[in-house]
């Protein structure tokens, strides 16, 4: 409208996520995601889009952290549920992952997720925290809660997790695998 | 701008969410909805971010519409389940929400999402399908599918939502409420 | 035994388990599932012991039912939900049952369960209906509604189901098999 | 049939449960649940049906014991998944009643329960604990584990409940309410 730029815009840039699924096929699940926290393979496209990232992760749990931004909104005032959802189910997901050796792979059959508290652009930094619950040899699951700096919660869920055996010596499809 | 430019990058931009919710606050749910598919009144900012549109709305039902791209994706080779929880929470959270009178509101206090087959960039496009189970005075629940141009299911959910009847006379605080 | 003997006791019998779960283990489950309608395999004996009984069948479907009695009560005055929880688990389980040839079987991953209204003992028969949503090689999942007469709807859930291949010419442990 | 008492028989009697539910209507929650524990106050019907028991209580949190039997069990060899389900409801459900000051009450909106380790008459006592995760002011939600004497897992949940206040110096409904 005017000379002055717009500033409810964004641009994101993002890697060619194929890249990264192919080095994880040969990688321990652990050994993947510190390489993603470290640089040396790049982080899921969406993470960029949404502006949340991988922030500490161990055997057995995974951390994301996320700073609200008025682009996550849902029509009614708030930070839309599904942002919370993304968040949680990366968070759980990925401590799941900690735990798969080379030669494996999961997919996620289903996550609940429990909105507590709303979240706006007052918020401030949110840590999602995803822990291993149960890890069988079929179904993996795990818990995951998103907390404020203050420790205060706003949405908690958990998942139910299929581990996966890929083929040996074989990597697995580039297009992912779920049930079908 | 030219041959050597990232093909990896994507701008958006979207509209002030205040805005919505304050016109969203005076009107019955379904009239508010219809409003935003129309262009009345804004989408939400997370609805341009991750480019899924409102598509068809009516008492009890509404229907999200999504391209799945290239961002979508997680670092293990297909589109992050936080996108179809994002997709069927908008479903099932508006299908509650075409049920309101005026001067009430509704948060969405829980979601669960089945995750039943891989989503990528050759899925093409993809209905997220909201309808309400049970509508009562205080909890309304819901369920979701979200399928492609076939009919085939890539994912299905359930919700439950709180209804908030605002204070009369009064327009509900603009950062959204959630239980606290 | 005289005018004195309290009202409020209740006595049942059932039959082995062991013999049920053998018989199934080399039938196909829509054909186990018609052998216990028709008393040919002895019902489960929780199914005795709360009352609840298989009344219909067929692929993908099943459909059981209850009369709401005081000893199914909670403490605060109406049905236990975990009454509801059971006519799901077991319409839901049932209708994947009824999708397994011989030789596989199936373990239930996750229930998620919504109650939607009060169940007393002035609600007359319910039935719970299970209906298959997906079936893929290794998970399947189901939803059920528990719903009265009139067809008002007092509880509806879905369910994740790992499907397990029994090894071949083996019956399957009469323990039962979920993931460890 | 033959002189020996059939061992496959079950008798149990139980109490009004009108009397409990009128009781509790006047208490906080954490008093009642104590004075169901030291047996002023009758346990619900169905936890004597099924042989289930408060064990402990103290605020935000419920522990209740189940030694598991033959008559828990399914039609394929193993504990029915509504017996966990029941327990897990009843130690979450009790857990967010201990929160409850004298004239209000709840009822469980929603339930998710994972089934992880089979669970048969060899498994031994379990106890099933149910913790507060979130109390607001409309909605709790809470957590619940299902675990033997040395500590293994064989079930999990979590429960949204709607927070209820009774109309002032009223008793509830007798027949309990629930959003309808």
């Amino acid at each position: 409208m005017s000379a002055s730029t717009p500033p409810r815009v964004r641009t994101v840039e993002w890697d060619d996520p194929g890249a990264g699924a192919r080095a994880g096929a040969s990688m321990a699940g652990l050994d993947y995601l510190k390489a993603i926290i470290r640089g040396a393979v790049p982080a899921a496209p969406l993470a960029r889009v949404l502006g949340f990232v991988l922030a500490e992760v161990e055997s057995g749990r995974a951390v994301f952290e996320i700073e609200p931004m008025e682009f996550h909104y849902n029509p009614i005032g708030s930070v839309h549920g599904g942002v919370a959802c993304t968040l949680l189910d990366s968070a759980m997901g990925c401590a799941v992952h900690t735990t798969l050796p080379a030669g494996t792979g999961y997919t996620t059959a289903e996550l609940k997720v429990n909105l507590v508290r709303a979240i706006t652009t007052a918020t401030g930094l949110l840590r999602a925290e995803g822990k291993v619950i149960h890890r069988g040899g079929r179904i993996a699951t795990a818990e995951g809660h998103l907390r404020d700096r203050e420790g205060r919660l706003y949405a908690h869920g958990t998942t139910t997790c299929l581990i996966l055996a890929h083929a040996s010596g074989k990597t697995p499809p580039a297009e992912g695998v779920r049930d079908s």
